[in-house]
């Protein structure tokens, strides 16, 4: 089959790679829909993760399964489906708790690269959901979507604990934080702030629900919030960028008692512990446990309650990978759909 | 009146300090009943925090209302209050929302020294809770450990999400961690591990209600975490010491998803962004809000429901205060009440 595969920095390859088969009994494997490119490959594109051999790339899918494993159950041939970026029995304490991202059985569906025409996924029926009817190329967006960024960003508002008279503030702009704005507006928050320099950026933001827009950064845009929230910050704040300045921006920009939800993958952060005990936030986030909110997020998606597929605003064919990876690193595409 | 100033280094001394009035018509000036030595007071004792000038000390206290100014209303002569080391006007948004030491015009209380004889308390009616009755001597000490290290304790544990079918670890076997386990138990936990090597303090622990004693340190000492939970970490973990070491600790004795609750006046902490990301767990915690808890934790002390006041270990009257830091700092007392 056909699949990316990143050989080193800038150097996205479109090559054979072997067809995945049933490994486990409790596998399936899908022939992929839809892929795409996230933010976080973005790290190892541009060199900043080592890419130490050739990688195969992607985690974010939407697939028809092919064949499964004996002990499949709830998954069935035919089935159109879409699952996250760890795969997770959903059975174990801590996915009982929501926390399939750390599920004792996990497996990163990084390494199995999902930007292929196939793609293995272990622990089918904890990690997969079937979507119910045939959407609409827009609910295939949507689901896409749901796949990560959608899931990421509706974690981090949940994190962050948005809701009914809350004021919201997100730093970052990228698709998860825009999916966090419109995971915030539908977890009830009255107002939500977006940080952003953007102009494509800040229309998508408003569209989502943003009510505000703060384009200043680091202490200024903190001061910003503090100006827009009487002085005291905002109730929650969603980090999803995953720098120093983003992480202390957001620590600064949520009051006493508010709420971090942070989901940029940290890369060189060190939070400084007496400034986070002074501050008297509370601090969440991680790899987002995206399977906790799937269901959900399939049936507003399918049920058009949400248009998170706007975040892509381009479509390539897979073959054509590597103009996605070079379209999201130069921000001239948000978020960059793959095709079959 | 006679009072405590730290004049450097294990430089205690019991000397004449002008006798406080009514400054601001919302102050109190209380005649003290009983003050302490508090942890916290070691850090400078010790010279880790260094003593820039001579400094009254102490930020505990149970006291008789001596004078209030004109718009003091919810508290009168004569009446026995306990307040805390922040003082907080418990009217603003941020106090409403149970953060009362960071109060939009709080008042650090250490500032005003309660180790002495009397002490001026701003925002009377804010910060100051009347005492019902007349408490016995136990009580009185009860009454005292509310002013902080029982609200500090209770705090942690409520950050740390200790309740029913909860398994909490204390990390800091001082007064704040053996209080921590009390209010763990209290609050409904079903399982308490408290991380201590002193056999008067495994001692105190098990009389709060801890279930489990854990001697090691450390990676060894999260190690024996995991075992007696499965695996898979504590749900909820108590912070109450403040260094690199114990924060680190109870990060990773944490389950994903579950909840630090820091308290531990942070000193050199710093938090790797990458493995708090990777962790999944909750942080919350600072100064702790302890009048949030006051009314609460004033009447079970009164109704005889805990017996806090048994972390005091030694009673000595103010004039003695320097043995008072010593027997702390050498560790051969958990924690000092001071009489007058």
């Amino acid at each position: 089959m056909r699949g990316v595969v990143l050989h080193g920095s800038h150097d996205v390859r479109v090559e054979e790679r072997p067809d995945p088969v049933v490994e486990q009994p409790t596998d399936a494997v899908l022939r992929l829909v839809a892929s795409c490119v996230c933010g976080s490959d973005l790290w190892s594109y541009r060199g900043t993760d080592a890419v130490r051999r050739p990688s195969p790339m992607g985690h974010e899918y939407v697939g028809v399964v092919e064949q499964v494993g004996d002990d499949v159950r709830d998954v069935r041939v035919g089935d159109l489906v879409v699952g996250s970026f760890f795969a997770s029995d959903n059975t174990c304490e801590i996915c009982l708790a929501g926390y399939q991202s750390r599920c004792v059985h996990k497996v990163p569906m990084g390494a199995l690269g999902a930007q292929a025409e196939r793609l293995r996924v272990p622990l089918a029926d904890g990690t997969l959901v079937v979507v119910p009817g045939d959407p609409t190329p827009a609910q295939l967006k949507g689901l896409l979507a749901a796949s990560d960024v959608l899931g990421t960003g509706w974690f981090a508002a949940v994190a962050a604990e948005a809701g009914p008279g809350r004021t919201v503030a997100v730093v970052g702009d990228g698709a998860v934080g825009l999916l966090g704005v419109l995971a915030a507006r539908r977890l009830g928050a009255e107002r939500v702030i977006a940080m952003s320099r953007h102009a494509d950026r800040q229309a998508l933001a408003r569209r989502f629900g943003a009510t505000d827009i703060v384009t200043e950064r680091g202490d200024e845009g903190v001061a910003r919030v503090k100006e827009l929230t009487g002085g005291l910050g905002a109730h929650s704040v969603i980090e999803a960028v995953g720098t120093q300045e983003a992480m202390m921006q957001a620590i600064r920009s949520t009051r006493p008692g508010g709420h971090v939800g942070f989901v940029g993958v940290s890369h060189g952060v060190e939070i400084p512990g007496l400034e986070l005990f002074a501050s008297g936030v509370h601090l969440h986030g991680g790899p987002a446990p995206v399977r906790r909110f799937l269901p959900e997020l399939v049936d507003l998606v399918m049920r058009d309650e949400i248009d998170a597929g706007a975040v892509f605003d381009l479509t390539l064919p897979l073959e054509r990978a590597a103009e996605a990876y070079a379209a999201m690193d130069e921000r001239r595409a948000t978020k960059v759909m793959l095709t079959f």
